[in-house]
């Protein structure tokens, strides 16, 4: 168990615990560190209640007994340390205008790849935009699905954009990053099927008969999934379409395909 | 018909054309001039190829006879405009690093509300978030809906992030704009079902039998639907969930719904 954290006041933008934890906006830092920023109030509540400790918060000083007050007070009970300052630091540390009142300094957590063994599994082909990544979490966690597989060189789930995007989701999700012989040695063990989208598929993703387990997998933004994912799938399924747009987000397909395969258990 | 269009060469950020163009990124200057911006060589192809004018394109110097070149020929055919400039030009204008190599300045067409009559309406009351405005247009237009309504204070859609999102469906789908009495006033006139998704929906959005012409009616990312217009509609509809998340990204919900509401259609 770990002490009760401690309350510091930083007024300066050049203090080092806000430069480091400023720089955690960047992939680097966060590789390096293994922290990641959570923006705002309702993302830190939503982190504490399913168990995530933060290393740290950092909050305009609150004025009497605010919520703001009375999460400092809960994450220092935790062990977590506090620091208040003020707006201008805020902005510096945010990287926009008018941020929230209140940002969280995590440790991420994966989770290993082996541990994926049942349900509805979300894998995704080196997707590019963070956006993307964390609407998808979010999307996964809505329809009950059990986990999160990353291939390859994929936009980090701990971005701040990402995090934004899983509204809260990313905590409680398994998520496991891997890359191609990773996952394919994975599929070699896993039981279920393995139902890729592909413009070229020839199933209507509507006629499955949905079974769990089973893995979802999508490539990417641009190109979707390689031909040698492609020839690992159980089942290669399009999403018809109408209109004249030629795909679907990356996001949007995911969500039609996970509401088509988790329809039986909704 | 216009004349053939005029090839000018600049090489300063200052130059006033720049600058007016540039100032296209702020609704302020979108809704004044009635222009806007739409990057990338892929998305303007799209737009000439549906009978869109560029009034102007602005583009990196080509070096002989590449893709941009043969696209500036064409927008001179049309009677638009070229503007021939340096990266740091194109760096300025777009705002950001590693520009598109083109941008095209485009003229705001809008659907009167009237002319939707027929097949599935997406209407969106006060969407905030420009990114949820285009991916829905797009998403829109992938299951060929016929239109969509913005009601109210809602994000423009042809700011440089919606558009982007849009990939190319913002020339192809109506869009109209109104205000909450100018849609009441529509809905008194509308000859079939109107759908909103509801968390206190009673129906389950896949027990519905779909029928054009239909509007599908969502509130907004924060709060969705507001009492009078959930009062408006024939069916309200929920859709089911599981897991720890307790809503949508409202692009998702909103493509969701559609693709359950189009499905006899597809």
């Amino acid at each position: 168990m770990r002490a009760v954290g401690s309350v510091k006041h930083v007024t300066s933008t050049a203090n080092p615990i806000i430069k480091a934890a400023r720089a955690l906006h960047q992939r680097k830092a966060r590789a390096e560190s293994g922290l990641f920023l959570a923006e705002g109030h309702k993302l830190i509540l939503d982190a504490l209640e399913v168990g995530w400790k933060p290393e740290m918060i950092i909050a305009l000083e609150p004025d009497g007994d605010t919520p703001v007050a009375q999460l400092a007070a809960k994450v220092r009970a935790m062990g977590g340390d506090v620091i208040f300052t003020n707006a201008a630091v805020m902005e510096k540390l945010a990287r926009r205008d008018n941020p929230q009142t209140v940002m969280g300094v995590f440790e991420q957590h994966l989770a290993p790849l082996d541990t994926m063994r049942a349900g509805t599994i979300v894998a995704l082909e080196g997707p590019r935009d963070p956006g993307n990544v964390g609407t998808i979490i979010r999307t996964a966690d809505a329809v009950g699905a059990s986990g999160i597989v990353l291939i390859g060189n994929a936009a980090d789930p701990f971005g701040v954009e990402a995090v934004r995007a899983t509204m809260g989701s990313l905590f409680h999700m398994p998520i496991a990053k891997t890359d191609m012989a990773g996952f394919e040695a994975f599929l070699d063990r896993w039981p279920g099927a393995v139902i890729g989208t592909h413009l070229g598929g020839a199933t209507d993703i509507r006629s499955l008969k949905p079974r769990e387990p089973q893995i979802l997998l999508m490539g990417t933004e641009q190109s979707g999934l390689t031909d040698a994912l492609a020839g690992r799938c159980t089942d290669l399924v399009k999403i018809p379409m109408a209109g004249k747009a030629d795909s679907f987000n990356l996001a949007i397909a995911t969500a039609i395909a996970l509401y088509e395969i988790r329809r039986p258990f909704l």
